[in-house]
């Protein structure tokens, strides 16, 4: 087993480096012990999420649940707000994958697809019944685009009545978002969020809620309805990941409010794409076209033979980078720009990157 | 909020110890940082199993899948092979809420219940159709009762055709299980496993396999042919709680074979009844049969009064007892028996009871 020291994997990636002491913290103050639903705890919940208010900006009126995973958040969606009509709109692996779980979840509805190429933008010319989800991809790993913020709001003023949900899995907790754009937005934390796998964010509208309300299906144990009548008073319909809830709580009271950091993310991303765009032959982005270009995934494209070489040396130095993915597998490496990674990891990695002959087999 | 030293309740509750020091190391081994599907991860899962074939002695041909808690698990069992018919014996509120739950999100199915007294024995006379499940709750947590084998195996005989689904959310990792009395066997890792909550484990006979594969239910991320298609390779259908299974391969590799902890955990819960019994006034088991007392969850008897002192005097001493549940809500008080909790720590519960005077106001 290779002992990496340097992790740029997209997901689960290197976790914040302040884990380890909270853990020893909540060891140590019992926090592990204390059921969920006692006092103590649900305070933990309550100050979790006004932090989020503070730190992340997200309205009050928006809820958040904790879920297990971001796969789970995809089924709460399908099997809560859809019916007649779901609207999927990809450009890759992940959103098409949602897409295929909604076809085989939601026998009954019919589901509109709308793939797009890396190098488009979001289509934003359909519409949507009023009862529909639409189902974007804020941040697609598998490829590395995000979704400029002008065709969200496109899409969202074409479909007046539609809810728009966003799969924000490698984008929420560094990107500085407009949580008004989206009704239901999503994300699995060990991606850009930085804490250990195990635990998603589902954080719905008051729009969205009122409308689960309404459709009001309570048979599963993670029904919007029954989650939602558990957070009034910051509980969950089960035990949930209590570790991880005190994680993200503690890393959310150490952390610069989310618009400095999606800030600093950008200008590394800037200056990543930069150092791949100009300084480094054979390899390069593969998405051209920069408003295009994820500041969290930056994804690298090059002949099979290079990027086997990459990896074989990366690994001799301890260098763990992202797999391709899907169509990509065999032709692109991806980086993972998250903020629980050190400027000195990425100093290291641009120095291996210089270092490397690629021309030479 | 009380800074509790000593916790007794009944889930979550007080994990290992050594949790922090596993916490640590898995930080500085990168290994949150490793992708689910890495082949470091991957072997890290097939030795957690290994693990569990060498320390708790589940057959080789019983699968072990890794989900997010017991309500998760409820779910799979509910979801995948009932079909006609599902049976429920229960006498506490855990046992009960599944069944309501079955009757929620099956309601094709024909429900029945057979709900029994904590005084009496689990009934055994029913008859299952061929394709029902039969639900029993092996340690219910909210009274303190357990199921002796002799009855499962009846009940097993009874109906040969049925599957046996055991919830032993308060017993697994601390009683000696024969896992072949049941087909489905799940529980939730933060109350007898100690570990930290957010994880459960779902484990199934061969023959609970090949039914579910029969019936072949896929459209759920959880489905079982999903769950077994992917731990075939010892992989999760999406990221899982990789800190949880890190932390169970760790234990595992610390923990003494579960056969000994288990008869150290009898012994001390015989010791407990022993003192309950016989030394404290206004307050005894709340289980009369001695072959029904549950050996990891002690559930205490008293006057409403009584009850109350007993909390308001624990919390002074930063002692957190369990509260009653559901029926014993204001009439009882719980402790957990885990194999996590210290023997000194149970020294300090004993004289704390020695020498609080019940009789007084």
């Amino acid at each position: 087993m290779t002992d990496f020291k340097y992790l740029f994997y997209p997901g689960p990636s290197k976790p914040y480096a302040q884990i380890s002491g909270y853990v020893s913290d909540a060891i140590q103050k019992n926090i592990l012990g204390l059921n969920h639903r006692s006092s103590q705890f649900v305070e933990i919940v309550r100050q979790t999420r006004k932090m989020l208010g503070q730190k992340w900006k997200i309205p009050k009126n928006y809820r958040v649940f904790f879920c297990a995973s971001a796969t789970e958040c995809w089924e709460i969606v399908l099997q809560n707000w859809v019916l007649k009509e779901n609207i999927h709109v990809f450009n890759g692996a992940f959103g098409e994958k949602w897409a295929d779980y909604a076809a085989q979840l939601c026998p009954r509805a019919k589901i509109k697809c709308f793939p797009f190429g890396i190098e488009e933008r979001l289509p934003t010319h359909f519409q949507g019944e009023c009862d529909s989800v639409i189902c974007l991809t804020h941040n697609e790993t598998s490829n590395g685009t995000y979704l400029p913020e002008e065709c969200i709001l496109e899409i969202k003023k074409n479909n007046p009545d539609a809810l728009i949900a966003l799969d924000a899995t490698s984008s929420m907790g560094g990107f500085n978002l407009h949580w008004q754009l989206g009704d239901i937005w999503l994300a699995s934390v060990q991606k850009c969020i930085g804490l250990p796998a195990g635990m998603a964010l589902l954080i719905c509208s008051e729009r969205a809620i009122e409308r689960a309300l309404q459709i009001n299906l309570s048979q599963h144990y993670n029904s919007i309805t029954r989650l939602e009548a558990n957070m009034q008073q910051f509980q969950t319909t089960h035990t949930p990941n209590t570790l991880g809830i005190y994680l993200l709580y503690r890393l959310l009271q150490d952390l610069p409010p989310l618009a400095e950091q999606a800030k600093h993310l950008q200008i590394r991303a800037a200056s990543l794409y930069s150092f791949f765009d100009n300084e480094i032959d054979l390899l390069s982005p593969l998405v051209q076209n920069p408003s295009l270009r994820s500041p969290s995934v930056i994804t690298l494209s090059a002949q099979v033979e290079v990027i086997q070489k990459i990896k074989r040396k990366a690994e001799e130095n301890t260098i763990l980078l992202g797999n391709g993915y899907g169509t990509w597998k065999n032709t692109t490496i991806r980086i993972a720009n998250f903020p629980a990674i050190n400027d000195s990891d990425f100093d290291f990695l641009k120095d291996f990157f210089s270092t490397l002959n690629l021309g030479s087999t």
